[in-house]
């Protein structure tokens, strides 16, 4: 999308010029932020909860340092939003569970106490699907994150409220969570950058396990290089590391390096729209110099990995809501309880097989990659879709990154009769994950500003 | 034991110098060993498999090398043992599992292949406790290692006959493989070294699986110096690194550490022999110059551990069987299949609280030993017992070397009623744990040879 207001348009990046040429405070833009969020957020459904005074604060304390050139990073005064499950202190900390609807994060996740550490400023606490079990962030509790493209549509989940108000201008950018594609997902729906890093670079201390063996803390932005800044800040890089992490691998590298494009059709039924918007993509990367070739992911079963997830997710869920779920099932949906319930269904053998199905997954796909730097596949096979349907095989695609634990970043390719499309790369660090994806996005215009 | 035999009393290293000075070649060693197994091992019961004409056309390869001055590492030509859950191309490969009697390995075992590169002579199979699931080596379908000790008394397991043909000059040294304690039982109970080294340093490649998260492959030697030589042709270093991982730490560089003692009293009932054979080994070490502390492993729970530990060894055994076990549910032993119906009765949420448990456990007792070069604890709670009973809580001190996946080599620490007593060195690093141990043996004589 594009916005009409500058401060809105400028995303992390441009505030930070803004700053710094003194054209905007930090309390100008968190004020933008905040009215934005008063005028839009109502109908779409992104925030369960809003901090205002709290932000004006912290941007006062912003527009100081930066007023006195003693801006703590390039992200001291950027507004932001954090994902539910991802503690933030003093804020309401329910991961879209009812039963948890009053429970108050004690103290900041780790990630989050990085940001602010940075000088990022929280605006409030995005809406996501039910204990991130599910990717239509259609909350029983909390309500319907709709895709700011569609009215009525999915903006996809688990982490919809972190994509739709990066796709809105509801914050310049925010955190999410990623088990099996939980942030690579609503950015595909919602035409924003959603980057999934490295197993383990941001902390998920702190963040409510849907599980803790899959799950990764990602962020979500409106640009790549607004993903790298977000990145570094989350992690806690400084000084030359910072830079580093922050940095998309440049185009000029990127074309000595071979890529995969992945056989898609031959795993799963995806849009004419989709693939035609994949092979654009390709195509203007290799107009820009990059190499391609299409390529199979040998034995890497893209349903048998996706059902062994869901069989770990469901068993590790259960274990870390165990009390809760004793205590008050009520809290938790009937539907999510169903989903709960065939985990604890199944017996340990079956879920030490989904261990070792995953492991020896990762172990073909790592080894198909072996000659690549990196693999471009699809997103989602679909795009968006309305709230009566389900999105059909949502996390197919994504689940290859949580498998393997490498990098991804999601980034859009074009429309389709009004909804976004998206395609990921992947590879085997976080700068290069970057590089690709915006050395296959720079000609990419969305069209429009979001007004409601 | 002491051995009237200067060939079976040499060891390893003592082996490499007797070929280096031409006093012996490794063909008359070879054939010392394989008199001595035709001797002595039917009583016993060490070795399932013997290959006397591949161990002796090995020996004149060696002998060859020797001759000519290239001897390829300190295990050129030296006679040893390997599990019988651990492939050797061409011999027998059935982890002490009645239904895979017949089964013949392809190929060697990664870890068997180095110590053949190394010029490792292998003398055969050694017997072992059913599919490694348990610490008697009491083999329903192979027959049971005694202790070398003790007639009727049990060598420890799983890997009793790797203890037992190591205590006894059935071979210089010999690999087995140690989930919960399966090196180190074996070595407590026949008074020889066993060495569990840090997770993945040796390959667990071709070695039949009885938890893949927990297995490890280790080395049964009668010194520390003899488990450093294994060590390092077992996980195929060479050059310097080779000597680096071979060459235990010296007492010097251990004098400047801080040493902790586990308050085993604490944990569990200990015999009195064992307790007090410890602690004049901790005097020993004291006397040497080094420091101890006596110390808790604060929130560790030894015995949680081991259920959690015992849940994962079944699940995962379930799995590596599964069609073994349905194919032909009369190959496993009532007993053994009792044993894998307890995990497979248990819930897909309850081996992932198991996994979670051992998790948070392995950070406990890291937090403990944060301030500590190295622990010393019991190796097992009492000596060698009689067949007709079973060895009280014997894996309860083992567990944690698999838990928190950092290296452990037991030690003798003196005998009582005439069965050997045993302590273990846990320390963050290989080169640390053998050192340690080696300081506080250093001063002990097991007496007497082992004449059947």
């Amino acid at each position: 999308m594009t916005f009409a207001n500058p401060i809105i348009a400028a995303g992390v990046r441009g505030l930070q010029s803004l700053y710094a040429e003194r054209a905007v405070t930090p309390v100008e833009a968190t004020e933008s932020y905040l009215s934005r969020i008063r005028g839009l957020d109502g109908a779409l459904g992104c925030y369960v909860h809003v901090d205002a005074e709290g932000a004006r604060t912290a941007a006062h304390e912003s527009a100081a340092r930066w007023q006195s050139g003693r801006a703590i990073s390039a992200l001291d005064g950027v507004p932001i939003g954090i994902k539910a499950n991802i503690a933030v202190g003093g804020f309401p900390w329910h991961a879209g569970i009812g039963g948890h609807r009053e429970r108050i994060a004690a103290a900041d996740a780790e990630c989050v106490s990085r940001l602010r550490a940075a000088g990022a400023i929280i605006l409030g606490v995005l809406n996501m699907h039910e204990g991130a079990f599910g990717a239509t962030t259609d909350n029983p509790w909390f309500g319907r994150t709709h895709n700011p493209w569609k009215h009525g549509h999915t903006a996809g989940g688990s982490s919809g409220g972190s994509g739709a108000a990066t796709a809105a201008g509801l914050c310049a950018a925010a955190l999410g969570s990623d088990t099996l594609g939980s942030v690579r997902i609503p950015a595909g729906f919602t035409g924003t950058f959603g980057h999934k890093p490295t197993q383990g670079l941001i902390s998920t201390e702190g963040v409510v396990a849907m599980s803790w063996t899959l799950d990764h803390v990602g962020v979500h932005a409106r640009s790549v290089e607004d993903c790298g800044l977000m990145l570094a800040g989350a992690c806690g890089a400084d000084g030359e590391l910072a830079g580093d992490i922050a940095t998309p691998m440049s185009l000029e590298m990127l074309k000595a390096a071979p890529f995969a494009v992945l056989d898609f059709a031959a795993v799963a039924e995806v849009s004419p729209a989709t693939a035609k918007a994949l092979h654009a993509a390709v195509e203007r990367g290799r107009a820009a110099g990059l190499n391609f070739e299409t390529i199979s992911l040998g034995d890497y079963d893209f349903a048998a990995a996706i059902q062994s997830g869901l069989l770990i997710c469901a068993a590790e869920t259960l274990v870390e809501h165990d009390e809760a779920l004793t205590a008050n099932p009520e809290g938790f949906s009937e539907a999510y309880r169903a989903i709960l319930k065939m985990g604890s269904s199944r017996s340990a053998p079956d879920l030490a097989r989904a261990y070792r199905t995953l492991g020896s997954m990762a172990e073909a796909a790592r080894e198909a990659l072996s000659g690549y730097a990196g693999l471009i596949l699809p997103t989602t096979p679909f795009p968006a879709c309305p709230f009566e349907e389900q999105p059909r095989d949502v996390a197919l695609f994504t689940t290859l990154g949580n498998v393997v634990g490498l990098p991804v970043t999601a980034f859009p390719t074009g429309m389709d009769e009004g909804l976004p499309l998206s395609a990921s790369a992947l590879a085997w660090d976080d700068e290069t994950a970057l590089g690709l994806a915006q050395a296959m996005t720079q000609s990419f215009e969305a069209p429009g500003d979001y007004r409601g």
